[in-house]
């Protein structure tokens, strides 16, 4: 399968009132997402993922896939930090056919070597053993506290071309992501963890981005993606960067399911597992002020 | 039940070459501990705790129970990133009645509030539901990146006075741990996290300690806790720092896996599951020339 270009969502992951994942809203923000023109990174920092026990993981993806949803349009993030829960959650995303996973380096212990995380990514994709197994690496240094140095990323790919796809570069530093296009692996997809950076990224050779507000705001980022080359990317840029700044100014995971509620009319989309905490009444209040005064909604989402 | 005391070591975890958990092993290891008259924290930091899935971890205390070994000598390491892991590990060592659970907070999201690490160990709590549920909270800022104040901690044991029994001090900052000490809540137990704070801490009105190299030298730590109070203590003290500077001058765990390996001849003892490293061929030989200088051994250790 070709590897991933273009915009994908960390899918925000709705919970019942008693903290379960609520699989029928999934479904339906998965779907809104899809028609707006991006694809799913379900699992990811902005889904609360390690807020999820991997059978909870794999429990959702069944019923994203069994929904009809395609594996061609999924990137779940895999990467825990155990070597056995991660080896568990990327199997049975290749049986799904998931066209990519997301792949955390295992983030408990601190000030681990090149050569351990090496180790840890070349076990997994040793016992996953399958050709169809494509990884983005995840690189999120300000939560994970693991950076993935360019010299890893060189080992890693020279050892595993067919595995090693790409990576997700949310350091925040565009520095970091142009060194990270500058690496000259063939075929190998940079995505910015941020829109903000899609468009430099763009002209830096980059494959697009995976970004948190992606859940609220994927028609516009969509096309950004698409329209990058024309004049008119610069005010679309500008436009984007003046949304995400809104989402900024709050808790993002917070932010992006009390809009998702707002929109939706579905309070519930506020329950978010501790140690998260959700939008405080005032805190929505302000959101939705800031909003309306951009003239922002999210257009077609189901009630 | 008698809320702990004493000595506890994070019991390593030994592995097979395929990297499985390797559950007889374990058995003696532990089995060993107890003989040497110190308790056992299964699933710390020092047990890998965190490279194993909650099934894996559920699978090794039940032959640890199955095998004879009595819950009142368990504090299993329980709290995970996904509150639904903790919840149903904490579960678990409940029905194997296990005297105590030691709980990280959860430790992928950065920069969490007071009020978002309460909301964790409270649902925990509300969810586990049982008196028997006796939680140690797990201070190890290095690692989690997550402190627990003393502030949280007066809060929580306002609330759940039954449930929180203590506190393991792994910050490796003894004025943190006077400060513990100080907090006057009644009956809470404050264990350091090395034994080189040992005396101090018996002498401040602490409970124990919970240390890694209570996997290799359990006999003189537990001995300098029985006998912390007369006059031969600081000498004692002065003894247990010096193995304890040899094991700390390389990596820790494996170092302790090395030393055990040694000792016991049995060298698959060395594997540990990525991102950690084993102690080369090299580094092992010069543990051994160090331990051998300071006469150590580990007397009993079944070959």
């Amino acid at each position: 399968m070709e590897r991933y270009s273009g915009v994908l969502a960390p899918v925000i992951t709705p919970f019942k009132k008693d903290l379960t994942p609520d699989k029928e809203r999934l479904i339906a923000h998965s779907r809104w997402i899809l028609s707006k023109g991006a694809n799913l990174a379900v699992f990811g920092t902005n889904s609360e993922a390690n807020s999820l026990s991997v059978n909870e993981k794999i429990d959702l993806l069944e019923h994203l896939v069994f929904s009809g949803i395609s594996g061609e349009s999924l990137m779940p993030g895999t990467g825990c930090c155990a070597l056995s829960d991660t080896i568990q959650l990327t199997k049975h995303c290749i049986e799904l056919s998931c066209r990519g996973v997301l792949m955390l380096p295992p983030f408990f212990y601190k000030g681990i070597s090149d050569d351990g995380i090496f180790g840890f990514y070349a076990e997994v994709i040793e016992q996953v053993a399958d050709e169809n197994l494509s990884i983005y690496l995840y690189h999120i240094p300000p939560i994970s506290q693991i950076p993935i140095s360019t010299s890893l990323i060189e080992r890693l790919a020279n050892r595993y071309p067919i595995n090693i796809a790409g990576i997700k570069d949310s350091s925040g530093d565009w520095n970091q992501t142009a060194e990270f296009n500058q690496l000259g692996i063939p075929d190998f997809r940079v995505f910015c963890g941020s829109e903000s950076f899609l468009l430099q990224n763009m002209h830096a050779g980059g494959a697009g981005c995976i970004s948190a507000t992606a859940n609220v705001n994927p028609l516009p980022i969509s096309e950004l993606y698409k329209n990058w080359n024309r004049e008119s990317a610069d005010k679309s840029q500008e436009k984007l960067n003046q949304i995400r700044m809104i989402f900024q100014s709050f808790p993002m995971i917070p932010a992006l399911k009390a809009a998702t509620g707002i929109y939706s009319k579905q309070m519930e989309w506020n329950t978010v597992r501790p140690p998260l905490m959700a939008l405080s009444v005032k805190e929505i209040a302000s959101l939705k002020a800031q909003l309306d005064q951009v003239n922002f909604s999210m257009e077609g989402l189901a009630n």
